[in-house]
């Protein structure tokens, strides 16, 4: 290993690190894992061609490489281990280019996502893409993920705010991907395979992405109390088939009010909490009509035009993870099922936490389908944080629900290392096998991001419960 | 080959077909070429494992495959020659499923665009995707080629509204991508991959669909004639930069404005036509912004919300293809370029038209920036409507001058056998070798759509202006 890391120093100096507190960090992202032990190096990535020479390097050492930005994804994606180089972008941060009149922005990977809209917002314009982690996240974290966060059942996600990419393939070449233009058919779509790709494919050096004009007008605020969740799931979905488009539809259960109600020291009602945000011109009529609909499916609620009241209520859903971590150690879930379903999904999460004897808080992106069933288990830092085996046992309960549902795995977190093992059941075994033929096809020594979406040894999902242990590597 | 056809009809019946006219038929779609002969079968799938069964014979014979829907293609991707079998999934029309609750529709892929529309509108649900020729092309046609249309700008490509795939390989296994949920991040974004693939990567039997609410109130329409098309370009892209958001904004030089009032016997300006239309609750607010932008921008307009006096405006822009086919034989063609390069592309095909002597009328999406120079010559059926060599080289120039503004050779036609040629001046060569590894791990024998988007022998363009016949083979 030394020769790689003696071959990185020579060709890059010191932009290559082995202080051992930050190749420690990189053992971590937000998912609550951590790797067996610490990489060989680490690169911080300033320019394209530090980027290439570090590929470069990788492949003619077999090394393999990953690919990091700022570190909080939650499926443990960007985690290195031993023998690894990890490819930090989080230094490459600049803002090439902002078209007022093409509505377009090109960025380095590594420019945080709020940094990119603090510089747009004078101009009227905005980066859709609103993962809960936007003031912390980089936009090219966002695009190797395909974030999603609240405003997706109006504003996209990820995907629909990209045009072209600049990557840099596994043995350093670089290549441009995609258009300047809203559309564009010329060959395959190359742009949409590297998002969500989760680092398996190439690394993003760059980004053409489509700005959207900021909404104009006050938004409303909704919030409403349900009897049950399923109540106000139902409420949820009527809202949605109703035409309404809110910006923000979220959904918070009796457990999760209770915690974040504690966490923040104030009282609220031990009731699911349905928040319902407009925005646009049409925010006031569209609030209205929400609010009939709540109120005529026994929701008590309130609406509010006053931005201080509308803070406050948004601050009860942004405090939901704090409050989370505040019990315990978190495995935060990320199933998505057809929005009509929720209800059905909110009564098995309730029935699989009573049966395995978990404690489950769950919050959900209401009007994408999207729930994030958060468990919350007594962890330690001996066993690397592992989540014990009835957690699991409950989570592959789960999980099965959502695809029977007609769901998916996973809305918008991704599969990384957490998820890898069910995927075989989502996609089917050709699919897979197809899917990990095309990383081949971009990686064909296999030194991208090995392990993470894809499993290293093409294995099944091991049926005995005790092989869980090994999610947790 | 008759061991081909002979397996085809034990195996299928009376739906494979050796009818000369019907093989005859397969060699046209509406790109304008004509194959060098006809193909030897063409196969009427009804069922999936009609599908499975052609594509299983297919492989074992290694016998090419072009797949077929109604044939409207502007690319020569679906025309079919000598040795190939058509599988035509025009009879697979059926609507399996319309949820209203969760806004999708599950469809076969031979059912019009506009009988899907049709099925929807008493639920007041609505498939965005328009081209042109939605009467009669297909929801799997739409998605082969990633169909834009004129609504682009406002409610996305064809990309934006599909969910899920179930395609059959080459190799007669069937495969479900996506998902029915409105996230999903399982895996690599195959979706996305097989959509405008133009049947090089799987033959699409059924689709999921996303569908929208069909937009309320009145929609306004104004028409306003400017001296130049370089204003008229100018105040479209003001319009956009502005933040207003036309469903439609479309443009007509003053040439193509002439053609057509001479095919429908009308009077018109000899100027450049600027067609605006607003919809949804804003469209009066949208509509009277657009109106000032015009005005202020030297247009001469006029703002209607009748609906019968919106209608005959409308109908000048969609006499334009008929227009233009009483002219003479026509090569449509299709460059997209960032909105603010507009007026400057219009300026570069008046330059090029003039330069070479050829007749250019051309109408755009200038909401997208795509424009659909039309151009016009005398063909014969003799040598296949072969476009002339000056007419090639005009189109060259004018491929070269879209590629130096920042834009792409095709915003929504595909490339077919039309403009193989140019993928590498967009793509590069890494990009185009990489994209045809990829179209063999779907298809390792090279049997579905050989010699379209990608050239057989993966040849680079010829240098010659003499090689340029051999596009219309």
């Amino acid at each position: 290993m030394n020769t790689v890391v003696t071959l990185l120093q020579s060709q890059l100096g010191s932009i290559v690190s082995t202080d051992q507190d930050e190749l420690e960090a990189c053992r971590l992202d937000r998912s609550g894992h951590r790797s067996e032990s610490a990489p060989i190096a680490l690169v911080h990535a300033a320019t394209i061609a530090d980027v290439q020479a570090t590929m470069r390097i990788a492949t003619e050492t077999g090394t393999p490489v990953v690919i990091r930005g700022a570190g909080t994804g939650l499926a443990g994606a960007a985690i290195a281990s031993h023998g690894e180089i990890v490819l930090s972008t989080l230094g490459m941060t600049r803002i090439l280019e902002i078209s007022e009149d093409d509505e377009i922005a090109v960025v380095e990977p590594g420019l945080i996502n709020a940094d990119l809209n603090a510089a747009l917002v004078a101009k009227g314009l905005w980066f859709a893409p609103d993962p809960a982690s936007r003031a912390i996240s980089t936009v090219g974290g966002n695009i190797a993920t395909n974030a999603g966060g609240l405003l997706c059942a109006k504003y996209g996600v990820t995907r629909e705010s990209v045009l072209g990419l600049r990557i840099v393939l596994a043995d350093g070449r670089l290549m441009s991907l995609g258009h300047r233009t809203v559309k564009g058919v010329t060959g395959l779509d190359l742009v949409g395979l590297m998002i969500g790709s989760e680092g398996t494919l190439g690394v993003i050096v760059e980004a053409t992405v489509k700005l959207r004009r900021l909404p104009q007008g006050v938004p409303s605020t909704i919030g409403a109390y349900f009897p049950t969740v399923e109540a106000a799931a139902r409420a949820s979905s009527v809202i949605s088939a109703s035409g309404l488009r809110p910006a923000i539809m979220e959904l918070l259960d009796p457990l999760a009010m209770s915690f974040i109600a504690e966490h923040l020291g104030i009282e609220v009602r031990a009731e699911s909490f349905l928040l319902v945000q407009t925005d646009g011109e049409g925010a006031a009529a569209e609030a209205t009509g929400a609010l009939a609909i709540i109120r005529s499916l026994g929701g008590d609620a309130t609406l509010t035009t006053d931005v201080a009241e509308g803070n406050r209520l948004m601050a009860l859903r942004r405090s939901f993870h704090p409050a989370m971590e505040a019990r315990g150690t978190v495995l935060i879930e990320d199933v998505c099922v057809p929005r009509s379903t929720l209800p059905a999904m909110f009564h098995a999460i309730g029935e699989i936490s009573a049966r395995y004897g978990v404690t489950i808080a769950t919050v959900a992106h209401a009007g994408d389908g999207n729930l994030h069933p958060n468990f919350v288990y007594e962890g330690s830092a001996d066993d690397g944080f592992a989540v014990p085996e009835h957690v699991w046992t409950a989570a592959h309960e789960m999980f099965v629900t959502a695809l029977r549902l007609g769901g998916t795995l996973t809305g918008e977190h991704g599969v990384g290392i957490l998820k890898k093992r069910w995927l075989r059941d989502e996609l089917g075994d050709d699919q897979v096998d197809l899917q990990r033929d095309i990383k081949r096809v971009f990686d064909p020594s296999g030194i991208l991001n090995p392990g993470k979406l894809f499993s290293v040894a093409d294995e099944s999902r091991p049926a005995d419960a005790a092989a869980h242990g090994a999610l947790t590597e």
